[in-house]
């Protein structure tokens, strides 16, 4: 409960947590739901949640006005729908492993909750009932910030169980945060795919007016019915809800904090547009069809990696620390064409080629986002890919180069054999050719 | 001299080092330069220096021809053209620090060395003498990789020097790799900045057919001798030589490894579009205009910092391994709205309270590149910012904020100051509103 000044304002006022009022401070004026203090609160600050389901924290001197208001002005209500199963359509899977997709704002306490039954997420999207026919399996609820290799196992073997059971395709809902590596991780793990496996997620949680979720979640179903066989990610192309992207799982990167519109390609062309009525424009001519036959799950991984940044004056020295923890393998965010500090006071070059000849690989991968890597334009450049034994990533997310070398070096010790398989497009991961219109896409 | 299988094909041919060549091999047919092997040259690969300034190596087994060719079928012909100054025109300084747009290539050995002269520059771009009357000094010629915050606070010195010796303007050369990190720090310790400053580097070296050198030079010579008070970078705005960007130093970044047009402004549109022929298009209303008064030097600086990533399973004991070194302040990378690992496994937030109420600032920065970091949507977002007391860096770039959590760091050890500092918009580093037609400008 809130205590000292604004307590006082409360109590003075008759007001409690989850009441809706109309709040004026500082010149703007908002309504909302008082929210409950919790141990991370400050004591000064009010809490509110506002109709599009963000808190607001208002400091207790700013505040120039307070009055409850009627519950209509205050947000949308929720009315779940029941949603009757119908077997004549396309049965797919959803594997639901929480974010803010699968989470609904509870707009009493203010508080985010996951939506733990099954059917839940199809009473809130109850289009989906009509393109498919949708089985939730949740093998875990976690934000994806808080994941990490063991929960990439999960979800493939989840997956893979579902594709090889006869389900047309899978989606997976997640988190964005970290969305991209988890649909990176897939692309390796789940070898020979046949059918889609589409990741989603909102940014705006599901019950909330400005959600993207249905539109993601609708479009997720035509791809999963759909005939691109890869795994990639399903989100919004524009801030209107016009279309999605569905990109590849190797070459999408999360490039914005909020937008709806976060998820981008990178490199390349996404693999189509999807429209909610079912349309899908394919616009990526490399891409694999739908085909016949088991996915196999390779998922033997090696979670000693780290990444790390060359920035001036970074001290290669981390590199002995992360040795000394265990560590097998490293991707290092490198400058320009693929620059690590060479003849800088404290020269990256030589700690690199130590342990290199030791068997760890390190794959230099582009700081700069876009484009690549090239090893032999500049003298330093060939003193640490030629000479040293650094990894080229050419043209690989940093994202993607950190789980493919996991991955690889769950499969090999033998430093040349990583190198080969680092070399080698497994899953879309290396372009080509780089159209120049993929920039900034 | 090269060996073995090579050895005997170019003595066969009677051909040598410095020989123009028109070589096959794969399919392909290329023409240019026999380069000298060094140590790094692999036995098996012949180094050619092609006419647009790449080298290429070529695998013995590859090539199906050589033969010698004539030299205007190759590349360039450099013909140095004397320069007389003029003194009616403004006068500014080109401080020359190295990097592709202060080398050359020499085409007989195919290696790029410096313009060691200061008017070298002038020779090989003899329009910049139509605007200006160009002092050209050079403390230190270093690859941009190289550079460290010594040499940012040598060059400040000397831009502030020439600023107060009564420069119209001063342009900076510099390599681009990390071109964007010296313009953050330039924009920091040059206080009560009257005049432009701007930094200007190229993709290709100055005397190559495709070089972005020239044009990159003359916007940023109109730039110098322009009304835009600020330190920004000059570099191509597309991949035509149509026009450059001027964007702000703090909210500039290169976004592509070998393109042109790399350096983008982001989350604000540029400063100003500018041509050739002097014309400059302020297109960001929030600058500063030319004024009077000296530049204050402000160099002090704490190098004792380090960009973190937090990615899946990354383990946040590396921060106890920095701290045991000494280091005094971290940026961290953080995930969407400014997400750690908080539930993981291994949790960051308790080391990061740790270390705070050792006063140590963590300052959180969106991985993302795009947005702004929001420190109270989620509730391990309030854990991290509110409770464990990071700093949040709003919409501030990861290079930008660690140069500044240097400099901050050089002023104050408060961690209460230094999140003042940090928190307060200082040189345009931190933008109150985003246009939504800055994303992926």
């Amino acid at each position: 409960m809130y205590s000292g000044r604004l307590g006082e304002l409360l109590e003075a006022r008759k007001l409690d947590i989850g009441d809706f009022v109309r709040i004026k401070f500082k010149g703007a004026e908002k309504s909302g739901i008082i929210m409950p203090k919790d141990q991370f609160s400050r004591p000064e600050v009010l809490y509110i949640k506002l109709a599009n389901g963000y808190n607001i924290g208002i400091l207790a001197d700013e505040i120039k006005g307070i009055e409850k208001c009627s519950e209509t002005d205050s947000g949308p209500q929720i009315r779940p729908r029941k949603i009757s199963f119908d077997k004549t359509k396309p049965k797919i899977s959803a594997v639901i492993t929480g974010g803010t997709i699968a989470s609904k704002v509870d707009y009493r306490t203010g508080g985010v909750t996951g939506l733990s039954k099954s059917g839940e997420i199809l009473e809130n999207i109850p289009e989906l009932s009509d393109i498919v026919n949708m089985e939730c399996i949740s093998p875990f609820t976690k934000m994806s910030e808080d994941l990490g290799h063991e929960d990439w196992i999960e979800i493939a073997k989840a997956v893979a169980k579902q594709l090889n059971n006869g389900d047309r395709g899978v989606i997976v809902t997640h988190g964005t945060d970290f969305l991209h590596y988890t649909s990176a991780a897939l692309s390796f793990m789940l070898r020979n795919l046949t059918k889609p496996v589409a990741l989603v997620g909102s940014q705006r949680s599901s019950d909330r007016g400005s959600s993207d979720a249905g539109m993601n979640l609708i479009c997720a179903a035509h791809i999963a019915t759909g005939d691109i066989a890869e795994v990639g990610v399903c989100m919004h192309g524009s801030t209107n809800d016009d279309f999605c992207f569905f990109s590849r799982g190797t070459k999408v990167r999360k490039m914005h904090t909020s937008r709806r519109d976060a998820f981008r390609p990178i490199n390349e062309l996404p693999l189509a547009k999807v429209w909610t009525d079912g349309k899908i424009e394919k616009i990526n001519p490399v891409q694999k069809k739908r085909s016949d036959g088991d996915v196999e799950l390779d998922i033997a991984f090696e979670p000693k990696v780290a990444i790390l940044k060359a920035y001036p004056d970074a001290d290669p020295d981390v590199i002995d620390y992360y040795i000394g923890k265990g560590y097998r393998g490293f991707v290092i965010e490198t400058a320009g064409l693929g620059h690590v500090p060479t003849f800088a006071k404290k020269s990256w070059i030589e700690t690199i080629r130590k342990h290199t000849k030791d068997g760890i690989p390190f794959i230099g991968t582009a700081q700069t986002i876009y484009g690549r890597i090239d090893p032999s334009v500049y003298t330093n450049l060939r003193m640490l890919y030629h000479d040293a034994g650094a990894i080229c990533s050419s043209d690989m997310l940093t994202e993607t180069a950190y789980v493919k070398l996991g991955w690889v070096l769950g499969h090999t010790e033998d430093i040349e054999e990583v190198r080969k398989m680092m070399l080698t497009n497994i899953a879309g991961e290396i372009t080509q050719r780089t159209l120049p219109e993929t920039y900034l896409y």
